[in-house]
């Protein structure tokens, strides 16, 4: 118990250091050594767990994928309603995507998987299909227009969520991810929040920007 | 002359068979050595040319740049209103991706240029700062809204085109990329155009879908 116990926090603490190491240098710049270093464990250890540095990063990108899945499972459970649990949920990555580099690490490792060919589909399949969800029952809750194409529109926002933190890393290393998020949301809601619900959109929009409706 | 001419197309030629390895394999599964075999030159025509791997894509980025730039100001020389304007410039660059391999190995080595250390911001700085002029002629045309911020919403443009073009090539390989690019447009534009102008919406989706208004 003990042991398994210790090989799973050294486990959790090689990902932890290979994600600062991929995050700042990529899959190209990182070694195994700089990883077994950076997490205070032998090479010998590092091998126990990792035979290869393609593994280290599927993993790190499955931890990223996870604790992003974590959070968005927590915001379900609020119980708000749907359209307002789409925003809260991407608040919430973005938040994850600030505070943790395994989020960053994972995200970097996600856009140059093709240099390690790894097949990088599957979170966008998921996180495409829960928002489908939430954005059927937005429809029938009302707060979605009635023509709306629902997965269309969740297609939308993973694109233009992906692309939009991708290029705040670029232009500004995300400190203004939060603010270009903001005005994604503030630029779409109008024109797919349905007629009659269009006065609550700044009140989404601040919840996206703040956290919270004030 | 003629020797000048000589070395420019050898140039070009290498370039065009770099961005058919490139687009497949990837800035780490290209070899120089299947670049001078795929151009059908010589290891020394090559390296005359281009000293190292990366000097390569560089010059694929750089290519694919100038290729996007050189049909966006061919659209802009129809003078057409400002807003149609950016419909039909980001239309042309949607078809330009479908039909040139350079457009996609360059966006691909831009997506990986971090594994080869090449900084990437000037290409989206600059259709940032090209479609902030295009938005803001647009607000005073009277076709975007008056309390629109014509630089965040360029780029959310350029953040969200980014991002729904890798994501429908990471999807689909790209053949629903018209399709997406499309819901991008007809989601955002009844948020963003004025309200005595939103009749002229499905106008604009339209001249992005068909390339033509009918």
């Amino acid at each position: 118990m003990a042991q398994q116990e210790r090989a799973r926090s050294t486990r959790s603490a090689i990902i932890r250091a290979a994600a600062r190491i991929f995050e700042e240098y990529g899959y190209g710049g990182t070694s195994l050594a700089a990883v077994s270093a950076g997490a205070g464990v032998t090479k010998g250890a590092l091998y126990f767990h990792f035979a290869a540095k393609e593994e280290l990063a599927v993993a790190v990108i499955e931890e990223q994928h996870a604790i992003a899945s974590a959070d968005g499972a927590r915001v379900q459970a609020l119980g708000r309603p749907a359209l307002e649990t789409m925003v809260l949920v991407s608040r919430g990555f973005a938040v994850q995507l600030i505070e943790h580099s395994v989020m960053r690490a994972g995200i970097r490792l996600t856009f140059e998987a093709t240099a390690f060919g790894h097949d990088v589909r599957q979170p966008y399949l998921d996180w495409a299909s829960r928002f489908g969800e939430l954005a059927r029952t937005a429809q029938q809750d009302g707060d979605l227009r009635p023509d709306l194409d629902p997965d269309a529109f969740a297609r939308l926002i993973v694109g233009s969520y992906t692309g939009v933190q991708m290029v705040s890393n670029i232009l500004t290393g995300r400190k203004d991810v939060l603010e270009r998020l903001g005005d994604l949301w503030e630029m779409l809601l109008p024109g797919v929040v349905a007629a009659e619900r269009q006065a609550d959109v700044p009140r989404l929009v601040g919840l996206f920007r703040n956290g919270r409706t004030a």
